[in-house]
């Protein structure tokens, strides 16, 4: 059975719902980041980055939410969460999850992991002080280019949805509006009404 | 027949190594950053981030080196260049690549582009300040976590190497002295002799 380290309010959720999804047999184990958790030698062991996710599988352990989505959705392909077999497709779906790795998450970050990038307290004030502009103007680009259809890839429900899901829960706490992007709200509360969400998010909310 | 988008010393590089080794057919065209080619009204229209790499397919235009890498190694499968149908393997692979995008490229991101995350002077160049080690720190994570063996999955070549190869141009420039890093070094230099690799640096160093 697999286990899935998790933290409330982390893009751990994104993993913890894909699992839910496709009824795989797995354990969440929650890390708490106020106690320190993640750095403890006995995480670090499991994922030496010192972050969630982390899925420990019976080959190992995988790290990276658009890595473990992927694995999670090859692995259950009957679920269909990824168009495996479509090149172009699946490209989009890893485009569309890069782009949220590499960009939106890494402009949210800014705003309570400055020190990554300094150490300079007045510098990490600075940088907190723009979220809500590169966060905005992330959910603005997700909001013109994507969602024409219901889901991120047009009619397919896809991981590419879940780790939509799970960003957009950061939109009012990195100061934004959510009605400034419609589309992104209503395929949020589209999610919020699907059992397998509604599982995990009690967890994660606790 | 594909286009590939790129500018020297970005990670459009990758992308167009990988063209390279499964010997697609496509053009590559050279967008001047200099001169603010990323953000002509013409490019926009092909990728409205405004940034390399751009793939331009027959199905519509790819963006994320990730996501790119992978649609080439699965287009073209004889090539062997991901481990397309083991899905450990896979994530393995797609974890290894959103590491790069997502920590180490983003490290390396606040030495010329600090202006994405601060409109203040002082503060872009505190961030440039910190590049090497944070840099540093992503190759030694590398350095010690991965090429146990010969290439980044072990025993397989795979578009891993590719990126791997790609970010490591940097390190002279960011700062680093290259045999810090032994092993990624002696990466480096492998991929540095294959004529794939050695085709495309011509126009990428030129």
């Amino acid at each position: 059975m697999w286990a899935l380290y998790y933290a409330p309010k982390t893009c751990s959720l994104a993993s913890n719902i894909a699992l839910e999804e496709v009824s795989a047999p797995y354990e969440a184990k929650r890390i708490d980041f106020a106690n320190g958790d993640q750095n403890s030698s006995e995480f670090l062991r499991l994922n030496p980055k010192g972050r969630v996710p982390a899925l420990v599988t019976e080959r190992g352990v995988l790290s990276e939410t658009p890595a473990i989505l992927l694995f999670i959705a090859q692995s259950f392909p009957d679920a269909k969460l990824a168009p495996l077999h479509d090149p172009f497709a699946l490209a989009q779906l890893l485009s569309f999850n890069s782009y949220i790795c590499s960009t939106l998450h890494v402009a949210h970050a800014h705003k309570l992991r400055g020190h990554r990038w300094t150490d300079d307290a007045h510098v990490i004030e600075a940088l907190r002080k723009k979220v809500p502009e590169t966060v905005g103007a992330s959910f603005d680009f997700i909001e013109k280019e994507f969602l024409h259809g219901e889901w991120v890839l047009g009619e397919h429900y896809s991981v590419a949805d879940i780790y939509l899901f799970t960003v957009a829960q950061w939109i009012e706490s990195d100061g934004l509006d959510p009605h400034r992007f419609p589309k992104v709200l209503a395929h949020r509360q589209r999610l919020a009404e699907r059992p397998a969400v509604q599982r995990v998010m009690v967890s994660h909310n606790g």
